[in-house]
C-alpha cells in the first residue's frame, strides 16, 4: 500500500487564492500510481481525448498501468492519440496516433531505452503544461514543441518544428491501448484531392468489432507522403494497382497501416485538426467542418466551455484541497462522453447507424462505478445538459441492444459486459426522482424492467426464481444479489413516481432480496448455493476474480444495501454492533494479506478499500447507526490518505470520474449513499466555502465555519439559518438554493443527528 | 487441350423445337472444365447468386477450379451460398453459406471422402434441376430436397425434410471462395425479436476489406439455436455477457462464426428468405421487405423476368446450338449485377455509403473481358435497363474513387486492380456513340480523360511521355501500350460526338501509339524499353505472368488495334501477308509448348486461344484483309471446337459473360470487333433464324437461308432485301429494324466484300 502525505500537512495558508477554477485544475493528478487518468486535451464530455501516449506496447510495460496511455514516470512519448478513458481499470482506445518527426523518419516507435531508435521522443516534465483542454510538451529528440487542444468532436495539434528542420508526421494506425496481436482487424487511409486525410480502424479489443473513423486537415500542404502496410502482403497473381514504387498512394487498406506525411520546411507551426466519428468518414468530415477555427480559436472556445462547466462550484479553500477538488470536478466532467456526430448519427449497440433526434447520444458508461456518485453529481451540476441526454442515451441503447436491455459497461456505443448489475437503472431512477425530465419516462421504466427481468443475464433467471443468485450457477453471486436488490428498489421508486404500483410492488419485494444472501450467523454477506446453503469454506478477506464477490470480499460487500441500512443494522444486532463491525473493517490488520494479484484493489484502510467502488459509501454508514461523528473521523482519514494534488494523488483508478465525484461530494460535506432516495448523507465539509451555481439560476452555499485540521468535527449544522437536525440534505433542498452552514469543532458532537428519525432513509425502519 | 464434339455432329433435326427460351437455357453449361459458371439461382443482373458450393476449401481442391463454388465433377455439396461470379478467372464471394441438416448436427463441413464426417452431403446429378432463377437437388445424406430461387436482392431456399426428421440449418460464416487463413476479418450474427436473423461479414479477399450484410427470415419459428465462435476466444478478465451455457445468444461477434438453427419437426417445407446489402443490416432488412411473397411467388416473378430478358432474341435453330446460344444469352445477363439497395444506397469504391438517385448502381465489372462483346451485346438488348445504369455506375464510381478514375475490375463496389487498361472508357464510348443516353455525358468524358491521364496507374505517366509503356518501368508493357491506344481512340470518338475537338485531337494522336510498340522487322508487337530498343530475347509463344504481355503472348497481342487494322495491314505488308500471318497463328504447331502453368490459357487453336479474351476478335480480321470467307471458315472451326451444350461446354472461363456474348454475336452472324465504331463485323450466322426483339419496339431478323454443316460459307447478304456489299452491319441499321438475310453455300464467295471500301472501319485507310 502506497503511503500518501495527508493533505493537511502540505496545506498553504487558509486565505484561498482566487485563481480561476480552470487554473486550479491539475490534469496530471492521477497520471501516476494507478489513477489511470490522462493529462491531454479534452472538452467537457468531448468525443476526443487528445493525449500523449508514453507506451502502447503491452510487451514493454504492463497494459494495466498504461490504461490511459500516459504514465507519469515514463521517460518518452510515443505519440499523441485521440481517444482515452479517464481512470479505467481495463482499457482500449488510443486511436489514430500521430507523432511529429524532424530529420530521418523512422516508422517504428523504437525502444524507450535507446533514444533515436524510433519515432518516439524523450521529454521532461519541466517542459510540460496541462490545463483543461490544453496540453503542451517539448519533444527533445524530435526538437518539436507539441501543443494539443480539443473541441467537442475535434482535436487540434500544433507542432512548432526547429527552424530549418524538415517537418514530418508519422501516423501509426497500428498503435492501440491494451494492444495484442490481431487486435487491429482492419484499417484504411485515404487522401482526398482537397488535402483532407480520412481513414478508419476496426479493432477487436474490449469493445468487440469497434469501428472508428477520422478526418484530418493540415494547415500546410503535403509536400510528400507514403502510406505503408507493415503486414504481410496478400499476393494476388500480380494484380497491381497504381503507384507501385511511388509515394503518391491515395488509398491504402490493411491491418497494419502507417502514414508518413511530409511538409518540408515550415515558416509557421503546423496545425492538424482531427475529427472523429463512430459512423463513417463522411461523419468525421462533417464533424471537422462543424468546428471551424485554428488552434487558438478551438482552445479559446474550449477554455470558455471549461470555465462554464467548472464554474458549477466556486470554492474557497487552501490550495492543495482546492486543487484536488477542482481536478476531481474536472475528472467528473469527462464521461459519459459525446458519441453522436454533429448530425445526430451514431453507431448503436447493434453496430448499426442510429440517429439521436433532439439530444446528443453519449457513450462511455462505466455504470458499476458511476451510478454511485458521478451520476448523482451530474444531476446537481449538469441536470439538463448532460443527465437528460444520459437517460435518453441509455434508453436508446436499450432500444438498439441485441439483448433488449440497458447498457452495462458501454463505450463507442458497444456493450463490453464488464462488471455486474443493471446500474443504468439507478442512474435513470435517480434522475427521475430528482425531477429531471426531457425523455420518455414510460419507455425508460420499460427499459429498466426489461433489464431487471432479462433471465439470461448474470443469473437473473435464478435470482428472480429464488430471490438470490446461486453461486453454483453464477460467479460473484453474493455481489450480484445485493446489487440487483438495490437496483430493484430504484425501479420501485420510479414506478411509484409514475403511478405504476403493480411494478412498484413487485420490485419492492425484490428490493429485500439482499437478505437472502446475508448470513446472520457470521454477520457477512455470503454466496448461497442452489440448495440454500452458504458456500464453504468462507474467508471474508478472500479476493479472487470470479469468486463469490466482484472485485472485493465479504468485508466490503456486506454493507451494500444502500436503500435498507436500517434492515442491516437490525440483522447485525443494533447500532453498537454495527459500529463495532464498521470499526473492525477500517481497523483490520492486513499484515498477513496479499492482494497483489488483484489489479483493482488499492487504497486500503484495513478492509476498507477506497481505490475501488464497493467501499465508497461505507464511511457514511456510521450516520445510519446514529454516530455521525464517526463518519466525520473516517472521512478525514480517507481524504487525508487517499487524495493529494500530485500525479500519484489518486489511490486507485479514477473510474470515469467516480473516485473524483466521491471527493467533490465529500469535500462539500455530503454524499449520495443511496441514489434514488433524493437524499445526500451529511459527512463533514473539507472546504471553507463552496457555492454551487445551480443551472436553475439559484446558488447553494456550503460554509464550514472554523474549519481546520484540528476542527475535524461538525458541531452544528444549519440550513438557511435553521438548525438541521437530520444527517441528510435533500436534492430538493439544494435545488431550492440557500446556505448549508457547518460549525466545525475539535471534539465530536455526539448528540447531533443520533435519533432514529434523524438518520437517512431506510426501507426498513430503524 | 480438351477435344470437344463439334456441335454439328450432335445436331437434331433442323425443325427447331419451340421450347421457350427459358427452357432452352442449361445453367450447367460451363460448370465443368474451366468455365467457372455456377448452376444456382439468380434473377437477371441479380444481387444474389444463390448456388451450391461443392468445395470451398482451397486445401482440398485448387481454388481456381472452384472459382464459382461448384464443380460438376465433385461428389458432395457443402452448402448454398449467396454470392458467386459467373465465369471469373480469379475469385472471392461464396457468402453466407447455409446447409440443411437432419439428425446429428455437425458444425464442420467434413471430408468429402468420408460421408457423415460433417454437414456436407452427397448428391447425384440425376436429382438436380437447374433453370434460370431455380435450382434443386436432393441431398442424400441430409435426406433433404433443397430448392433455390432468387429475386433482385433476395435468395429463397426451400428445404423439404424427410417426414419425422428434425429440421436444422447450419449457417457457416467461415466459408468463402478462395479462402485462406485470415481472410475473414470479422463477422456478426444477430437474432431479432421478430425472428429475423441479421449479420455481416468483412473479408480481406480479392476485394480488400469487403463488407456484406444480410437479413434472413424463416417460414417456421426457431425452436432453438446456437451461435458459436470457432476462433480462439479473447479473454477479458472474466467479463461475461448473458447466456453463458445457454443457446439463446441474441448476438455473436467474431472471426469464425457459425449458427445452428433448430426448427423441430415440420409439417411443411422450411423456407428461408435471405436479402443482402453492401450498406448495412437495415439495408438488408429493407431489401428483404421489398420483395414479399413465398418461394413460389419469388420463383414465378423471376421466371417472368427471365422470360422477358431472354426474349430479347427469338431463335430458330437445332437444339444443341439453340441451347448453347440461349445459355450464352443467359450468362450474358448476369453481370454487371445490381449493387445498390432498394433505397438507392450502396457502398462505393471509397468504402463509404453513397446513394444512387434515379438509377440502380451496378458492380461486378470485369471490364478487360467485357468491353469486347458483353457490353456491346447489352447496348443492343438492354440499352436503357442496363447500359445506361452501367454508364452512370461507372461515372459514379469514378466520382468516389480514391484515385479519381473509372473502375478497372470492380466488385462489391471495390476496386481490385485486376487486369490492365481503362476499359470502362470503350464501354462508355460505345454506349454514347450508339446514342444511348440518360447520364451526364460531359461528366462521363471527364472521367474517361481523367482515367487515361492518371500517371500513377499502369505506366500511364511514361506512356503519355513516350507514346509507349516501357517494359523496364512497367510489366506487361506491350499489352498495355496497345490497349491504351485503343481506349484512347474511343475517348476521341466520344469527344468528337460532344464537340470537344481539343480532347479529340489529343486522343486521336494517342490512338496511333500502338505503332510505337510494333516491331515491323519481326512483324510482332513487342515490349520496348525506355531507351527505345525492344526487349530481348523475344519468343512470340512465351506466356508468363508479369512478362511483356497480359495473359497471352505476341501471337495474340499483335492483332490488338481494333480501331486501326488498316494500319496493321500496311505494316505487315498488305492483305496477303496479313492473311498468311493469321493462318500461321491458327495453324501453329503447339506440340512443343507447355502452358500448364498459365491458368487462364485454354481453348487453343494453334496460337489462337479462344479460352481467353485477347484472341476474341482475331477470326474476324480476315474480313479486314478482304478475305471474309476465311473468317467464315475460322468461325466454324471455333464454334465447333470451343462450345458445346454440356457442363464442360466452355473452353475457358466465361469471364462474366464475355465468352458467352462472343457466341451470341457470332451465332447471329456479326461481332463488335471495335466497340465505339458503331459497326458489327459480319462473320457468318449459326442459327437458321433469329429475331432481335429490340427495346425500341422494332425487330431485326437474321435469317440464314440454306444453313447446314456443309453450307458453311456466305454466298449473299441482303439488308432489308437490298444486297449488302460491306462486311459490316451498323448498330443504327439494326436499331432501325429489318432483316439481315444470309444465303449460305458450300463454297466460298471470294468476291463479296473484298474491296477496300467494303471492309470495316479503320483509322488508317486500307
Amino acid at each position: 500500500m502506497r503511503i500518501l502525505l495527508p493533505l493537511a500537512l502540505v496545506a498553504s495558508p487558509l486565505a484561498a487564492q482566487t485563481t480561476a477554477p480552470y487554473d486550479a485544475v491539475d490534469p496530471f493528478i492521477g497520471t501516476g500510481g494507478e489513477g489511470h487518468t490522462y493529462p491531454g486535451a479534452t472538452a467537457p464530455f468531448g468525443m476526443v481525448q487528445l493525449s500523449p501516449d508514453t507506451d502502447t506496447s503491452c510487451e514493454i510495460r504492463k497494459c494495466y498501468g498504461h490504461a490511459a496511455g500516459y504514465r507519469y514516470d515514463d521517460p518518452t512519448i510515443q505519440g499523441f492519440s485521440h481517444t482515452h478513458f479517464s481512470g479505467a481499470g481495463h482499457s482500449d482506445l488510443g486511436d489514430v496516433l500521430v507523432m511529429p518527426v524532424s530529420g530521418e523518419v523512422r516508422m517504428d516507435p523504437g525502444d524507450p531505452a535507446v533514444p533515436g531508435s524510433g519515432y518516439r521522443s524523450r521529454f521532461a516534465h519541466a517542459d510540460e503544461v496541462a490545463h483543461p483542454g490544453y496540453y503542451a510538451v517539448t519533444l527533445s529528440d524530435a526538437k518539436v514543441r507539441a501543443e494539443m487542444t480539443a473541441g467537442a468532436r475535434v482535436g487540434v495539434h500544433r507542432y512548432s518544428f526547429a527552424k530549418g528542420a524538415d517537418a514530418h508526421l508519422v501516423l501509426d494506425l497500428r498503435s492501440s491501448l491494451y494492444n495484442y496481436p490481431g487486435k487491429i482487424l482492419w484499417s484504411s487511409l485515404r487522401l482526398s484531392p482537397d488535402g483532407v486525410l480520412t481513414g478508419s480502424r476496426e479493432t477487436r479489443g474490449w469493445a468487440p468489432g469497434r469501428k472508428l473513423f477520422f478526418a484530418m486537415r493540415f494547415s500546410a500542404p503535403l509536400t510528400g507522403h507514403a502510406f505503408v502496410d507493415r503486414d504481410t502482403a496478400v499476393a494476388y497473381k500480380g494484380f497491381q494497382g497504381p503507384n507501385r514504387g511511388s509515394d503518391a498512394v491515395p488509398e491504402k487498406l490493411g491491418k497494419a497501416l502507417e502514414a508518413r506525411l511530409d511538409f518540408g520546411r515550415l515558416a509557421t507551426p503546423l496545425e492538424v485538426k482531427v475529427a472523429l466519428s463512430g459512423v463513417d468518414e463522411a461523419g468525421a468530415r462533417a464533424n471537422l467542418e462543424a468546428e471551424p477555427g485554428d488552434f487558438d480559436a478551438v482552445r479559446a472556445a474550449t477554455r470558455t466551455a471549461w470555465d462554464k462547466a467548472l464554474g458549477a462550484v466556486a470554492i474557497d479553500a487552501a490550495k492543495p484541497i482546492r486543487t484536488s477538488v477542482y481536478t476531481a470536478l474536472y475528472h467528473s466532467l469527462l464521461a459519459p462522453s459525446i458519441w453522436s456526430d454533429v448530425d445526430g448519427r451514431y453507431r448503436g449497440p447493434d453496430d448499426q447507424v442510429q440517429s439521436a433526434v433532439g439530444y446528443t447520444q453519449r457513450s462511455t458508461f462505466s455504470l458499476w462505478d458511476t451510478f454511485r456518485a458521478e451520476h448523482p453529481l451530474l444531476t446537481l451540476i449538469q441536470p439538463q445538459a448532460t443527465t437528460s441526454d444520459v437517460v435518453q442515451s441509455l434508453v436508446a441503447s436499450r432500444r438498439h441492444s441485441p439483448d433488449g436491455i440497458l447498457p452495462v459497461w458501454q463505450f463507442a456505443g458497444r456493450e463490453t459486459w464488464t462488471m455486474i448489475g443493471y446500474h443504468a437503472v439507478p442512474v435513470i431512477a435517480d434522475a427521475y426522482t430528482k425531477g429531471i425530465r426531457g425523455y420518455d419516462a414510460g419507455a425508460a421504466l420499460d427499459a429498466m424492467v426489461a433489464s431487471a427481468d432479462y433471465a439470461p443475464y448474470g443469473g437473473l433467471g435464478a435470482y428472480i426464481k429464488r430471490g438470490y443468485v446461486p453461486i453454483d450457477a453464477e460467479p460473484e453471486a453474493a455481489s450480484k444479489t445485493v446489487e440487483y436488490a438495490y437496483d430493484d428498489w430504484t425501479i420501485a421508486r420510479m414506478a411509484r413516481g409514475l403511478g405504476r404500483s403493480d411494478i412498484a410492488a413487485r420490485f419492492e419485494k425484490r428490493a429485500a432480496n439482499w437478505r437472502n444472501s446475508f448470513d446472520v450467523k457470521t454477520g457477512f454477506l455470503r454466496a448461497r448455493k442452489s440448495d440454500g446453503s452458504f458456500r464453504t469454506p468462507f474467508d471474508p478477506t478472500a479476493i479472487n476474480y470470479g469468486s463469490d464477490y466482484t472485485e472485493g470480499n465479504a468485508w466490503q460487500y456486506s454493507w451494500f444495501m444502500p436503500h435498507d441500512q436500517g434492515g442491516l443494522i437490525r440483522l447485525l444486532g443494533g447500532d453498537a454492533k454495527t459500529v463495532t463491525k464498521l470499526d473492525a473493517m477500517f481497523d483490520y490488520d492486513n499484515s498477513k494479506i496479499d492482494y497483489s494479484h488483484a489489479e483493482d484493489i488499492a487504497g486500503l484502510i484495513g478492509q476498507y478499500i477506497h481505490g475501488n467502488e464497493p467501499s465508497h459509501h461505507v464511511a457514511y454508514l456510521y450516520d445510519y447507526a446514529g454516530r455521525p461523528w464517526r463518519t466525520q473521523e473516517r472521512l478525514k482519514q480517507i481524504v487525508d490518505s487517499q487524495y493529494k494534488p500530485t500525479p500519484d494523488g489518486l489511490s486507485g483508478n479514477d473510474d470515469l470520474g467516480q473516485m473524483s465525484a466521491w471527493l467533490v461530494f465529500t469535500a462539500l460535506g455530503f454524499y449520495p449513499v443511496a441514489p434514488g432516495t433524493g437524499e445526500y448523507v451529511i459527512g463533514r465539509p473539507f472546504l471553507d466555502r463552496a457555492v454551487l451555481n445551480l443551472p436553475n439560476g439559484k446558488t447553494f452555499a456550503v460554509v464550514a465555519d472554523g474549519l481546520s485540521d484540528a476542527n475535524r468535527y461538525v458541531g452544528r449544522v444549519t440550513l438557511n439559518g435553521t438548525p438541521l437536525d437530520r444527517s441528510v440534505v435533500t436534492h430538493a433542498q439544494i435545488e431550492a438554493g440557500g446556505e448549508l452552514r457547518f460549525t466545525m469543532q475539535a471534539t465530536p458532537n455526539t448528540r447531533w443527528a443520533t435519533a432514529k428519525a434523524a438518520r437517512p432513509y431506510s426501507m426498513t425502519p430503524y
